[in-house]
């Protein structure tokens, strides 16, 4: 099952600290969530917008920073997903 | 009896939640609603639509996420439907 | 008495429900409203509307869907009417 | 003393209504007002209204219906007028 | 000292009413203003003001109806005025 | 250290009121200050601001009047200004 | 890691105050915040922003006045950084 936003919208997945223990060992997945951080999974075609042309500026794969409380959350086979407009991804973190 | 949307509107259905016992039985229609998740059932013409030109991009048996508290509940020869906007459709789910 | 609707705007009139008892009598007329169905009355001329070009897609005798609590109840001759905006109308029964 | 309205405003009276006994007799002037009904008393130029053409399809004497809570009630030489503008008139009645 | 208003701003003075005794006599000045009544003191240039072109309409001297509660109240010398936009002026008296 | 407005903003400063005793002794500073009342410290470029043209009309030195409650008050250099917009700008005192 | 913002966004950091004893010893990074002062961090590319051609008008270095509650809030490898629109930003301290 596979998610294809519409427009201008991006599907993206919030990060998950991965956390180092002091001796160095990385433990992923405690699901920490990084507040705002998340990666893109899915980037709509863009296209007229509510009547204003809008090109996309992320892709798949990208980690960025979006917008609190923007976006709905959507739960598709037990995973968490949010479907945000391009204009609330505030930046791309490099 | 048969709806048929204005403009970029969309008449949507929801999803039911097909539900498999361990037994791999299909207990479909046991009424359990996925959230967001619905069906397309029909869909407007587009064209001007509040002064903007708008395109169509879904079609009927589309299977779409939608935006939580958008759209008019109708009940039509007691079947439930939504009546949404297009731009209250986030995601197709292929 | 006449109303010409202007602009955009459409004078309906609410349906109301035939209830037809068991034994496959029809009662006509007993006040039951079905919610937010309606017999389009009159249609305005359309046109420039808030500097939009607005060109009218139903037309009197038409049964619609629209919106709550949308439109101004108007009482003409002891008869009640709702003008509303065309956009305030989803959906065309057929 | 006469109002002469800017852009796309109309000067409104509302209708009183004519009280007919059931003897026939026609009692005019008893001060109820008819709600939403006003005869159109003077009607500005239209042209361009906050950047839209605005044409004026209204005149004086025209029996029309308005919104609600709309417009602004003026006292000039004791008598009532209410100032609306053109897209708060939603029929007239013929 | 003159008030020299910028784009569609006009500098308005609220009418005191004149009374006049029952012998005929006029009681000019006694402070009871007239609500919403005013008379234009100075016109700003108009020209392109939040991106559309606006026409001044009113002059200096023009007796005018401005929309209650618009508008903001300027003490100049002593002296009261209201600067409203235009579009806050309903119609002239004339 | 200087303010240089961006777009269409204006630095400005409220003026004091010169206190004049019966003498004729002027008694400037006493920081009472005349509401609403502003000179002109530093204007913005203007152009294209929110996709329209600004062009400005006001410059350093100008006593204007400005919107109550508009505005950002800033301090530097331990001395009080406010970053308005142009459009907040009512009129100049000349 | 690096913030990369999208359209007419800026990355600013906000300014610390440099304390200076009687004694003329600076004393810096005492995490007393200027209020609405920062520095400008990273700027977006501007372009088409919501329809609207966006020109950056400040870049990386810029000390600026920002507009106070506008932004988000932003922690990356425990440093903290506001995201605002350009046009949030007032002015720049030269």
């Amino acid at each position: 099952m596979k998610l294809v936003p519409l427009g201008d919208r991006v599907v993206i997945k919030q990060l998950v600290a991965e956390e180092t223990t002091k001796s160095g060992i990385v433990l992923p997945g405690q699901n920490k969530e990084k507040p705002q951080q998340a990666e893109v999974v899915a980037v709509g075609p863009g296209g007229v917008v509510d009547g204003k042309e809008v090109e996309m500026q992320v892709k798949a794969g990208d980690k960025v920073i979006y917008s609190k409380y923007s976006g709905t959350e959507v739960e598709i086979d037990d995973e968490q997903f949010i479907i945000v407009k391009q204009s609330d991804i505030l930046a791309v973190i490099e």
